[in-house]
């Protein structure tokens, strides 16, 4: 029995994976697989709509958004925000709160002038700073909803006058949060919402056709948008992954369950870590992340052999990431609480022997 | 019964489907699904190392040339060729003989100067014209190997002191040819190499690193060689297919194989087509593509009844793309030749009745 702690691509529901299976054979009974259906017949239109109303419906957010289904991760993101919203003499807020919001940042700077208001590195991004001014006339303020490799997550967005766009691709649907605050929300699929290989991205039509330079057809927001995301062929079967798991959220009681869930899972495997002194979690409480705990064992000796009892019971991607250390536990919607119970009874047994 | 003549996405070997279809429930028995593997896994690796590695046995290239598999589609390419490598004030020379061979050109208008060498619009697409010059100072020379909605494909590619760029999306690994023309290959793979959602590049290392432009990160090809197609998640599944297709391409025969195959079955239609009287292909004989045949009814007035038959029984894509009309009928590798006479024969009978 495994138990699926993967920071991304991670664990989906296995009903989801029983339908993409079934649809890789046989789409709908129809006699072909999906993968051999045009993107431009009726079947896939429907999936198309059906991920696009879920979208709106889970964040409840109304007509002046428009949902938008594209090829890429989050990276691409990093590139298509600025080509499409700073111009060249124009100024964009960053804040680099963990090694995704600094690629951001960095990408960013091919496009325009951009400003770091809030810089968490000196602190290894070990707390979330909310205290900062935006500059009145910037093009948009640019944060991670949750940092993946840093275990944290702003739990209220920052107001501001000026466009907030999140990259929500680690806790995008996770729980009820402010998606009206945002002017455009974007998440790789690959953790919450399904398979690695397309983009979500959310805005709000009014911020664009606001700047001089030419963008590239592929690259052009306000044209996938004429074009119902249908500019080129789409990723048809991460596009489908996305819709089962989209649906599934739904029937499972959207987002105010997942955000019971997940706290739960979050709040069961903090305490544990404060409960076990040979544990130590180093972010600022307030901060923490409920999708990606972060965390170190206080002698760093124990390291090795704990991770290797992981490894032995079946936990799946509970080393932390290359340039962190320590040891990292992702608990994204499909993981049922039951891994994390089974991981902190195994943190326990673990402390007992070497505590 | 089914017989898939789509354009693309298209048709897939049924033993490809069905692995496909195995690793999203269960990757290698391995207890997890192939959409929940980290990308940096051996698993993973392992799956990226032998597409690479079949890409470069079945195009017969050396160690000058790169493979990488990356987000997007052909469109994406359009973009990403002239943004490396088409200097502001440089020129490049693009061949227009179809509509995606436009649009390639259309697009790196964006980034430096761009002379059409070969327009085959005034034409109507309707043969490809191969006497032209090319500047000699041009970054490099753009054709289509095979324009999937006209109907017409490069037997013979140019011969040019200059790099040659070829979009080769719908009939990529349909035959033996003349890989080692190209400075750069390219293919969205959902035709003859996969699902949608992945795009291959196979490129010359020393035509990179000659322009002044600074290119956004997830756009770089050097970079994306840097990272060895692992710059940031890609997409995981699509380049799964992509490797099982691959795999399969190599069982079969190869690309001699392949091409047999591909010559046997458009020999057949296009026969078919020349005996009925009723019908029409307007394609330059020397220009006719292997992979997807574009003709007509004489009398347009039967095209509709032909097209309700065809329906009728189960012949998929048959319709003519939006632009041209009439009929096309796309022959892809995994296509059997078994679903070629069953579309001539219903032809023929067709023709007794309407003769």
């Amino acid at each position: 029995m495994l138990h699926n702690f993967n920071s991304g691509p991670s664990i989906l529901p296995q009903s989801v994976l029983q339908q993409a299976a079934e649809a890789v054979i046989n789409y709908n009974n129809a006699g072909l697989s999906l993968l051999e259906l045009g993107h431009r017949t009726n079947a896939f239109q429907e999936i198309l709509q059906e991920a696009k109303d879920a979208v709106k419906q889970l964040m409840q957010l109304n007509e002046e958004y428009e949902v938008l289904f594209l090829h890429g991760g989050a990276t691409t993101q990093f590139m298509q925000i600025p080509m499409n919203l700073l111009d060249n003499t124009a100024t964009a807020a960053y804040c680099d709160n963990g090694i995704w919001g600094n690629k951001a940042y960095k990408e960013a700077r091919n496009f325009g002038n951009v400003v770091l208001v809030s810089d968490g590195n000196a602190e290894k991004y070990q707390s979330i700073n909310k205290n900062f001014t935006v500059p009145a006339d910037a093009a948009y303020l640019h944060i991670t909803s949750n940092n993946t490799v840093e275990g944290t997550q702003w739990h209220s967005y920052p107001s501001t006058n000026i466009p907030l766009i999140a990259d929500m691709s680690s806790d995008i649907f996770s729980r009820p949060t402010e998606f009206n605050k945002c002017s455009l929300i974007y998440a790789g699929a690959q953790k919450n919402m399904g398979a690695a290989g397309v983009n979500l991205v959310v805005l709000k039509k009014n911020i664009l056709g606001k700047i001089s330079r030419p963008i590239p057809t592929i690259m052009n927001y306000q044209k996938h948008i004429e074009a119902g995301s249908l500019m080129n062929t789409p990723p048809v079967f991460a596009v489908y992954v996305s819709m089962l798991t989209l649906r599934w959220i739904l029937q499972e009681g959207g987002l105010i369950e997942m955000g019971k869930r997940n706290k739960a899972k979050s709040t069961l495997l903090y305490n544990t870590i404060e409960s076990l002194p040979i544990f130590t979690a180093p972010v600022a409480n307030e901060d923490r992340s409920e999708m990606n705990a972060v965390f170190f064992l206080k002698d760093a000796a124990l390291e090795e052999p704990f991770l290797a009892l992981c490894k032995q019971e079946g936990m799946v991607g509970v080393k932390g990431y290359r340039t962190v250390g320590g040891v990292r536990v992702s608990m994204y919607n499909a993981l049922p609480i039951e891994s994390v119970q089974v991981f902190c009874d195994l943190m326990q047994f673990f402390a007992q022997k070497n505590g």
